[in-house]
Protein backbone atom coordinates (compact mmCIF):
# COMPACT_ATOMS: atom_id res chain seq x y z
CA UNK A 1 0.00 0.00 0.00
CA UNK A 2 1.58 3.47 -1.41
CA UNK A 3 1.67 6.25 1.23
CA UNK A 4 2.79 9.62 1.08
CA UNK A 5 3.10 12.62 2.75
CA UNK A 6 0.75 15.19 1.97
CA UNK A 7 0.67 18.13 4.46
CA UNK A 8 -0.01 19.34 8.13
CA UNK A 9 -3.42 21.46 8.46
CA UNK A 10 -3.72 23.58 11.22
CA UNK A 11 -6.97 25.45 12.34
CA UNK A 12 -6.12 29.26 12.65
CA UNK A 13 -8.59 32.01 14.09
CA UNK A 14 -7.26 35.34 12.22
CA UNK A 15 -5.81 33.35 8.75
CA UNK A 16 -4.65 36.91 7.80
CA UNK A 17 -2.34 37.00 11.05
CA UNK A 18 -1.44 33.38 10.15
CA UNK A 19 -0.24 33.87 6.50
CA UNK A 20 1.53 37.12 7.48
CA UNK A 21 3.34 34.83 10.56
CA UNK A 22 4.15 31.78 7.55
CA UNK A 23 5.57 34.17 5.01
CA UNK A 24 7.53 35.97 8.21
CA UNK A 25 9.34 32.40 8.36
CA UNK A 26 9.93 32.61 4.35
CA UNK A 27 6.55 30.31 3.21
CA UNK A 28 5.31 31.43 0.19
CA UNK A 29 0.98 30.77 -0.55
CA UNK A 30 0.66 27.56 -2.92
CA UNK A 31 -2.68 26.58 -3.48
CA UNK A 32 -6.06 28.62 -1.63
CA UNK A 33 -9.36 27.15 -1.21
CA UNK A 34 -12.67 29.50 -0.65
CA UNK A 35 -15.77 27.51 0.02
CA UNK A 36 -19.04 29.90 -0.23
CA UNK A 37 -21.35 26.70 1.13
CA UNK A 38 -18.79 25.54 3.51
CA UNK A 39 -18.16 28.56 4.89
CA UNK A 40 -13.99 28.15 5.07
CA UNK A 41 -11.15 28.96 3.93
CA UNK A 42 -7.84 26.68 2.98
CA UNK A 43 -4.60 28.34 2.45
CA UNK A 44 -1.59 25.93 1.61
CA UNK A 45 1.67 28.05 2.56
CA UNK A 46 5.14 26.00 1.74
CA UNK A 47 9.08 26.56 1.73
CA UNK A 48 9.76 27.90 -1.65
CA UNK A 49 12.05 24.67 -2.26
CA UNK A 50 9.81 22.48 -0.66
CA UNK A 51 6.09 22.52 -2.62
CA UNK A 52 5.71 19.10 -1.65
CA UNK A 53 5.55 19.97 1.99
CA UNK A 54 3.05 22.63 2.81
CA UNK A 55 1.31 23.35 6.34
CA UNK A 56 -2.36 23.94 5.49
CA UNK A 57 -4.36 26.80 7.16
CA UNK A 58 -8.04 25.76 7.78
CA UNK A 59 -10.07 28.89 8.11
CA UNK A 60 -13.52 28.69 9.35
CA UNK A 61 -15.59 31.98 8.54
CA UNK A 62 -17.44 31.68 11.64
CA UNK A 63 -14.98 30.32 14.11
CA UNK A 64 -13.83 27.10 15.29
CA UNK A 65 -15.46 25.93 18.23
CA UNK A 66 -13.32 24.40 20.56
CA UNK A 67 -10.25 25.61 19.03
CA UNK A 68 -7.78 25.42 22.88
CA UNK A 69 -5.53 28.61 23.86
CA UNK A 70 -2.77 26.40 23.85
CA UNK A 71 -2.56 22.92 22.73
CA UNK A 72 0.47 20.21 24.05
CA UNK A 73 -0.95 17.70 22.28
CA UNK A 74 -0.65 19.35 18.09
CA UNK A 75 3.53 19.18 18.92
CA UNK A 76 5.09 21.71 16.28
CA UNK A 77 5.75 21.85 12.99
CA UNK A 78 9.44 21.87 12.19
CA UNK A 79 11.73 23.45 9.59
CA UNK A 80 15.59 23.81 9.08
CA UNK A 81 17.26 27.09 8.45
CA UNK A 82 20.06 28.56 6.59
CA UNK A 83 21.07 30.96 9.21
CA UNK A 84 18.74 30.19 12.79
CA UNK A 85 20.29 33.99 14.16
CA UNK A 86 19.04 35.89 11.08
CA UNK A 87 15.80 33.89 11.16
CA UNK A 88 15.06 35.06 15.01
CA UNK A 89 16.22 38.31 14.42
CA UNK A 90 13.90 38.81 11.15
CA UNK A 91 11.20 37.49 13.66
CA UNK A 92 11.82 39.64 16.65
CA UNK A 93 12.15 42.77 13.85
CA UNK A 94 8.33 41.93 12.99
CA UNK A 95 7.21 41.15 16.55
CA UNK A 96 7.66 37.67 17.30
CA UNK A 97 8.33 36.17 20.76
CA UNK A 98 11.62 33.67 20.86
CA UNK A 99 10.11 31.71 22.96
CA UNK A 100 13.17 29.35 23.07
CA UNK A 101 16.41 31.77 21.96
CA UNK A 102 19.43 29.78 20.24
CA UNK A 103 21.35 29.62 22.58
CA UNK A 104 23.33 26.81 20.81
CA UNK A 105 23.20 28.48 17.68
CA UNK A 106 21.00 25.38 16.79
CA UNK A 107 17.27 25.57 17.98
CA UNK A 108 14.86 27.66 18.58
CA UNK A 109 11.03 28.02 19.47
CA UNK A 110 8.36 30.60 18.19
CA UNK A 111 4.61 30.36 18.28
CA UNK A 112 1.92 30.87 15.60
CA UNK A 113 -0.89 33.38 16.25
CA UNK A 114 -2.36 30.76 17.52
CA UNK A 115 0.17 29.45 19.61
CA UNK A 116 1.24 26.75 17.46
CA UNK A 117 4.50 25.75 18.45
CA UNK A 118 7.42 26.13 15.38
CA UNK A 119 10.48 24.57 16.21
CA UNK A 120 13.75 25.75 13.81
CA UNK A 121 16.73 24.68 13.15
CA UNK A 122 19.93 25.41 12.00
CA UNK A 123 20.71 23.71 8.71
CA UNK A 124 24.00 21.33 9.07
CA UNK A 125 26.73 22.43 11.65
CA UNK A 126 24.95 24.32 14.53
CA UNK A 127 26.76 27.95 14.46
CA UNK A 128 29.24 29.49 17.12
CA UNK A 129 27.24 31.14 20.23
CA UNK A 130 27.18 34.33 19.85
CA UNK A 131 25.02 37.39 21.18
CA UNK A 132 22.75 38.40 22.16
CA UNK A 133 20.83 34.72 21.91
CA UNK A 134 23.86 33.44 24.32
CA UNK A 135 22.24 34.99 26.97
CA UNK A 136 18.80 35.44 26.18
CA UNK A 137 16.45 34.10 28.42
CA UNK A 138 13.81 31.26 27.43
CA UNK A 139 10.00 33.25 27.68
CA UNK A 140 6.93 31.19 28.11
CA UNK A 141 6.64 27.62 26.63
CA UNK A 142 6.56 25.96 23.89
CA UNK B 1 16.68 32.60 3.89
CA UNK B 2 16.26 28.92 3.22
CA UNK B 3 13.50 26.66 4.64
CA UNK B 4 12.99 22.88 4.62
CA UNK B 5 10.30 21.20 6.04
CA UNK B 6 11.43 18.53 8.43
CA UNK B 7 8.57 16.97 10.29
CA UNK B 8 5.58 16.83 12.05
CA UNK B 9 5.53 16.01 15.72
CA UNK B 10 2.73 14.57 17.80
CA UNK B 11 2.75 13.33 21.69
CA UNK B 12 1.67 9.72 22.60
CA UNK B 13 0.87 8.70 25.22
CA UNK B 14 1.68 4.72 24.30
CA UNK B 15 4.21 4.56 22.15
CA UNK B 16 3.84 0.76 21.21
CA UNK B 17 0.22 1.37 20.22
CA UNK B 18 0.93 4.41 18.15
CA UNK B 19 3.94 3.04 16.54
CA UNK B 20 1.52 -0.15 15.90
CA UNK B 21 -1.04 2.42 14.36
CA UNK B 22 1.38 4.02 12.21
CA UNK B 23 2.48 0.93 11.26
CA UNK B 24 -0.62 -0.06 9.68
CA UNK B 25 -0.79 2.59 8.03
CA UNK B 26 1.93 1.72 5.71
CA UNK B 27 4.64 3.91 7.35
CA UNK B 28 7.61 2.77 8.93
CA UNK B 29 10.68 3.52 11.67
CA UNK B 30 13.46 5.21 10.88
CA UNK B 31 15.37 7.14 13.50
CA UNK B 32 14.73 6.77 17.24
CA UNK B 33 16.41 8.70 19.76
CA UNK B 34 16.29 7.99 23.79
CA UNK B 35 16.92 10.10 26.25
CA UNK B 36 17.62 8.46 29.66
CA UNK B 37 18.53 11.94 31.12
CA UNK B 38 15.58 13.48 29.37
CA UNK B 39 13.43 10.75 29.85
CA UNK B 40 11.80 10.91 26.76
CA UNK B 41 11.67 8.72 23.27
CA UNK B 42 11.49 9.95 20.27
CA UNK B 43 10.35 7.88 17.11
CA UNK B 44 10.56 8.90 13.42
CA UNK B 45 8.10 7.27 11.42
CA UNK B 46 7.59 7.66 7.58
CA UNK B 47 6.20 6.93 4.60
CA UNK B 48 8.59 4.04 2.59
CA UNK B 49 8.54 6.34 -0.22
CA UNK B 50 8.97 9.46 2.08
CA UNK B 51 11.51 9.28 4.02
CA UNK B 52 11.99 12.87 4.26
CA UNK B 53 8.35 13.15 5.42
CA UNK B 54 8.41 11.44 8.99
CA UNK B 55 5.84 12.27 11.58
CA UNK B 56 7.60 12.47 14.99
CA UNK B 57 6.37 10.48 18.09
CA UNK B 58 7.05 11.86 21.43
CA UNK B 59 6.65 9.97 24.42
CA UNK B 60 7.76 11.30 28.00
CA UNK B 61 8.41 7.99 29.53
CA UNK B 62 6.85 9.82 32.83
CA UNK B 63 3.66 10.89 31.24
CA UNK B 64 2.92 14.12 29.14
CA UNK B 65 0.96 17.21 31.32
CA UNK B 66 -1.84 18.51 29.95
CA UNK B 67 -2.49 16.32 26.89
CA UNK B 68 -5.27 16.93 26.17
CA UNK B 69 -7.71 14.06 24.86
CA UNK B 70 -9.27 15.18 21.60
CA UNK B 71 -7.85 18.60 20.21
CA UNK B 72 -9.34 20.15 17.99
CA UNK B 73 -6.38 22.81 17.31
CA UNK B 74 -3.90 19.98 16.08
CA UNK B 75 -6.18 19.66 12.74
CA UNK B 76 -4.57 16.44 11.10
CA UNK B 77 -1.83 14.36 8.99
CA UNK B 78 -2.49 13.61 5.72
CA UNK B 79 -1.44 10.56 3.39
CA UNK B 80 -2.18 9.77 -0.39
CA UNK B 81 -2.78 5.92 -0.27
CA UNK B 82 -2.84 4.09 -3.51
CA UNK B 83 -6.14 1.74 -2.46
CA UNK B 84 -8.26 3.72 0.04
CA UNK B 85 -10.81 0.78 0.58
CA UNK B 86 -7.58 -1.52 0.84
CA UNK B 87 -6.02 0.55 3.53
CA UNK B 88 -9.62 1.41 5.28
CA UNK B 89 -10.48 -2.12 5.12
CA UNK B 90 -6.76 -3.28 6.72
CA UNK B 91 -7.02 -0.79 9.43
CA UNK B 92 -10.75 -2.29 10.32
CA UNK B 93 -9.60 -5.44 10.01
CA UNK B 94 -6.82 -4.41 12.88
CA UNK B 95 -9.22 -3.11 14.88
CA UNK B 96 -9.43 0.87 13.69
CA UNK B 97 -12.53 2.57 13.63
CA UNK B 98 -13.32 4.46 10.11
CA UNK B 99 -14.16 7.93 11.82
CA UNK B 100 -15.51 8.87 7.66
CA UNK B 101 -15.67 6.27 5.40
CA UNK B 102 -14.52 6.50 1.83
CA UNK B 103 -18.16 6.81 0.48
CA UNK B 104 -16.72 8.84 -2.10
CA UNK B 105 -13.54 6.42 -3.05
CA UNK B 106 -11.75 9.49 -2.24
CA UNK B 107 -11.45 10.38 1.47
CA UNK B 108 -11.66 8.76 4.89
CA UNK B 109 -10.32 9.90 8.23
CA UNK B 110 -9.30 8.23 11.34
CA UNK B 111 -7.89 8.90 14.64
CA UNK B 112 -4.55 7.62 15.91
CA UNK B 113 -4.33 5.76 19.65
CA UNK B 114 -4.23 9.85 20.88
CA UNK B 115 -7.31 10.84 18.89
CA UNK B 116 -4.62 12.84 16.02
CA UNK B 117 -6.69 13.11 12.84
CA UNK B 118 -5.33 11.06 10.30
CA UNK B 119 -7.18 11.66 6.64
CA UNK B 120 -6.62 9.42 3.92
CA UNK B 121 -6.85 10.60 0.08
CA UNK B 122 -7.16 8.27 -2.33
CA UNK B 123 -4.03 8.89 -4.69
CA UNK B 124 -4.93 10.02 -8.47
CA UNK B 125 -9.04 9.49 -9.33
CA UNK B 126 -11.48 8.93 -6.71
CA UNK B 127 -12.43 5.37 -6.74
CA UNK B 128 -15.87 4.16 -7.91
CA UNK B 129 -18.44 3.78 -4.83
CA UNK B 130 -18.50 0.72 -3.73
CA UNK B 131 -20.06 -1.28 -0.95
CA UNK B 132 -19.24 -1.75 2.43
CA UNK B 133 -18.33 1.96 1.89
CA UNK B 134 -21.00 3.97 -0.09
CA UNK B 135 -23.45 2.83 3.13
CA UNK B 136 -21.23 3.14 5.73
CA UNK B 137 -22.24 5.93 8.20
CA UNK B 138 -19.62 7.93 10.22
CA UNK B 139 -18.75 7.69 13.78
CA UNK B 140 -17.77 10.31 15.95
CA UNK B 141 -16.20 13.11 14.76
CA UNK B 142 -12.43 13.72 13.14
Amino acid sequence: MGLKYLHTMVRVKDLDASIAFFKLLGMEETRRFDSEGGRFTLVFMSPPDNPDCPVELTYNWDGDEGLPSDSRHFGHLAYAVDDIYATCQHLMDNGITINRPPRDGHMAFVRSPDNISIELLQAGESLAPAEPWSSMENTGHW
